[in-house]
């Protein structure tokens, strides 16, 4: 018996922390979303291997399950989206060595980590995700990796205020409309740069909050999430956040990038990207859940998730247990870590045998909520819709 | 030239994450002090060794420099204080199939930790500390391990909560003043119980913020640190949480234990230990300064550290460059995360040329601030004297 808003049972099975390959054996997972059993790739071979879908050697997302519902996310479960292959491990040898060029500052210059660290630290949660999660639950076919809810998780950066850098500096040129970070990646030869290298533009605005991050839950920021240093934007999507930074450059223009100018722009099914079209800046507010993901036995049964905000703190969230027909207020299990953080929580409620969809929808404090269901878009950008992110859960 | 609160050296090394062996070799560290290079424990061979001295099989510090100012502190460099030996590691297998039983209650019995989640769960960040952390910096003869501040970090847990167990079955019974917890370790043979069980009774009170913990920064709870499940009561020193919680009752007199009766009471220097002086329960407010500790070059030089309000969140941290002359308001640089948790602090500054003693000292909201000098005791317990914790600096 499902519920009035029935979902589909293959997006289920993508969700439920089961391997692709179980999936793909009883046929219910498509080609096209099918992750093998690959191996950890070595720069991120210090992964849980049970809590992680190897789509690809630059794609690793997290199981619904092996998630969980943590404050913080440990870094051995966190997903991993690389658009250059990762630089080797050397890099982050001697952290404090690596070189930042600023540029479109009152006085440009270059700085190591060493003394960037000078001007003071700060720590703050933040969700990170791409901004492709959720794009296998869009009903319309989209290339890019097929991330369910994996590619995902809340985790602490320490690094250095970098408006306290530029404002050293002398602050940003005064007709500068655009903060723009450049990867450190080594480009393959005999390609236009243009078309492959990492250098996003952000507004500037984001000078208040990015941090150069050098640490990762208190630990080293490992090569696999951009160590020794990472531009960090608290409340933005993963790809603005640029790995091995190694120029930062307040400019009058977007970077003339392909994955700033057609890349990671949201438009319609079917167009080409472009600028003009939204660049995937800040994140919305989102929440799923997480357990039970498999068959549970009736009677007392905890509902547990994570809910976000986006760039607004997440200020409640609702559990349908009737696929959207009803809702119910579900408590908070952890503290509030911020804005731009997520929060885990719970119902606990009683369960009656038979089939249960269980969808979450959170509300911000700036009051916006999750939508049943969010538009197609061509390339599977920013799906907060609940309704795709409810699962069925079986009561026996 | 030292200021005019001079530290005494020999102290200054065992706080500066230089080795103990570098220590005892310039001669500057006394026997008792002197922790072998040994190796890590089978049962916690995963921790880092760089940030871990080894007092015993029994007693990990985590060095200060390796602390650093985290605003949790990953798990591979948290300390580790066992009572006894720690069990053998099978016993995290199945964590759900851990039992623990209840009495004290309106319907005592046992529960499976599978059968526990269904109460639901909370996060909680806290600072764990062994009530002998400060030991070493006493001018008197103390026994016990002579951790300096590394017998502390600040940790999410993730458990039922215990208050929601309880009301399940029935509330305490009405005679009850103590929670009494009860460690799952096994016995040696040969040796009257009462004098090795790990069992600690705690006043009911605790009962409004006590977990079942079974995860440590959102990973199941390893056996170096009381997996699958551990007592844990938010703000109290370590020994009160009870690892591989096995037993729960509420009583009406405090445990026969030894760990109980005479151990942990705070008495003066030459008294034994008996009922009636004060248990190392609650923490109370404490800081100190993590970075630098080493040489540094003159100019701007950022102090950090960590601080903790106790039983009531911190609120302020003042740092002094000249041994507790003058004092700055520090900047605190990571999230609130509630009043049983720490917090990073900075004060960005500019040294010369010279010797600094540097000292931090942090008030709660309730308006305690941390003593010059926390008096001796027989035991070296509860030392948040900020004298005591201050580092002498040399600035080239």
């Amino acid at each position: 018996m499902i519920g009035q808003h029935p979902i589909n049972r293959r997006k289920f099975l993508l969700t439920t922390g089961g391997t692709a390959a179980g999936a793909a054996a009883v046929g219910l997972m498509p080609a096209r979303a099918l992750a093998q059993a690959k191996p950890l790739p070595a720069y991120a071979d210090w992964k849980k291997p049970d809590a992680m879908i190897v789509h690809t050697a630059q794609t690793l997302e997290t199981t619904r399950a092996g998630m969980g519902s943590p404050a913080i996310t440990p870094a051995d479960i966190l997903y991993v989206r690389n658009n250059l292959p990762a630089p080797s491990a050397d890099i982050t040898a001697d952290p404090d060595a690596w070189e930042i060029a600023f540029e479109g500052v009152g006085e440009p210059g270059t700085m190591s980590l060493g003394d960037l660290k000078t001007y003071g630290v700060e720590s703050i949660a933040c969700v990170l995700q791409c901004s492709g999660n959720g794009r296998a639950f869009f009903d319309h076919e989209t290339s890019g990796t097929q991330w369910s809810v994996g590619a995902a998780g809340n985790v602490f950066w320490t690094g250095v205020p970098l408006r306290r850098v530029v404002a050293a500096m002398g602050g940003p040129s005064a007709s500068a409309r655009f903060l723009t970070g450049t990867g450190g990646e080594t480009l393959p030869e005999g390609l236009d740069p243009t078309t492959i290298i990492v250098e996003r533009s952000v507004p500037t605005s984001a000078l208040d909050v990015a941090l150069i991050a050098f640490e990762l839950n208190g630990e080293p920021l490992p090569v696999a999430h951009g160590g020794p240093a990472r531009l960090v934007v608290p409340g933005y999507y993963g790809v603005n956040n640029v790995k091995y930074i190694k120029k930062i450059a307040f400019t009058e223009e977007e970077s003339p990038a392909k994955i700033q100018q057609s890349g990671y722009r949201m438009r319609p099914v079917g167009e080409s990207g472009a600028p003009g079209q939204p660049s995937m800046y800040e994140m919305s507010v989102k929440s799923w859940v997480t357990a039970p993901l498999m068959d549970v036995s009736s009677g007392r049964v905890v509902i547990q998730g994570v809910a976000m905000g986006g760039v607004s703190a997440v200020s409640g969230v609702d559990v349908s247990l009737d696929g959207g027909g009803s809702w119910k207020a579900a408590e908070f299990t952890g503290p509030d870590l911020g804005a731009y953080a997520w929060r885990p929580f719970e119902l606990v409620t009683d369960l009656s045998v038979g089939t249960h969809v269980v969808a979450s929808r959170a509300t911000n404090a700036a009051g916006d909520s999750q939508p049943e269901n969010f538009p197609p878009n061509h390339r599977g950008y920013g799906n907060n819709g609940w309704k795709a992110h409810a699962i069925e859960l079986t009561v026996s």
